[in-house]
């Protein structure tokens, strides 16, 4: 398909790929996307994404229950980064509540100050509770 | 320095950044640092980068005047990327308003719809006039 080939792989068959809240913009995570995790997120309408810790497609939510519904896919000027737009379904407590595996809403949930990386977002949900 | 090494950098020495916009949360664009850009933009307070095209360190905005004042530096949970809030400074049509190359306010102005992708954000400036 044209608009599979438009992106631009890197060498290990990947792009990287931002997940932002719809609404809020907030960005929730960082991850990774190979032609398959890339065809099935357009197919299905929610996000698969590539581990590459497990190399294999994870779909988002399979074990947390936190998954995300893509309401936008863009592509960016080198054609070599994917954002998506997603809405997040399923989990306590509650809906756009959980992205990350700390148990927090956004992967990034440190902020640089006064020189250290300190913790500004409360885990909402403790991850033993979300991994059973 | 602490924060610097808790950084995990990638086999290349770089981590992903990713640029927002403070206010809009708009997604900009979509680069790396080394942990010399990181240093110098935590000192200048402006986003330094490096280009892998180029090979060297690059201050956004020392062409295109489209400097980025950092507001905030957020570091994800794996601590392997890195997500800005900045503010664009200089350049016309003003403040806030280009981020990429192509003259547009961010790089990505793509978005899939029925199987393509299409541009949706306009151009503000023509490149030609911004990289003399």
């Amino acid at each position: 398909m044209d608009w599979l080939n438009q992106v631009r792989w890197d060498s290990r068959g990947l792009v990287p790929v931002i997940a932002q809240q719809l609404g809020s913009n907030d960005v929730l995570m960082f991850a990774y996307m190979n032609r398959d995790a890339l065809q099935q997120t357009v197919a299905s309408g929610q996000a698969v994404y590539w581990s590459r810790s497990r190399q294999r497609l994870w779909h988002k939510g399979e074990d947390s229950g936190h998954i995300q519904r893509v309401h936008e896919l863009r592509l960016d000027c080198d054609g070599d980064v994917v954002l998506l737009k997603v809405e997040q379904l399923g989990g306590d407590p509650g809906p756009d509540a959980i992205a990350c595996h700390t148990g927090r809403h956004s992967c990034f949930f440190r902020i640089l100050k006064n020189n250290a990386w300190q913790i500004v977002e409360p885990v909402l949900k403790d991850p033993k509770r979300i991994y059973k």
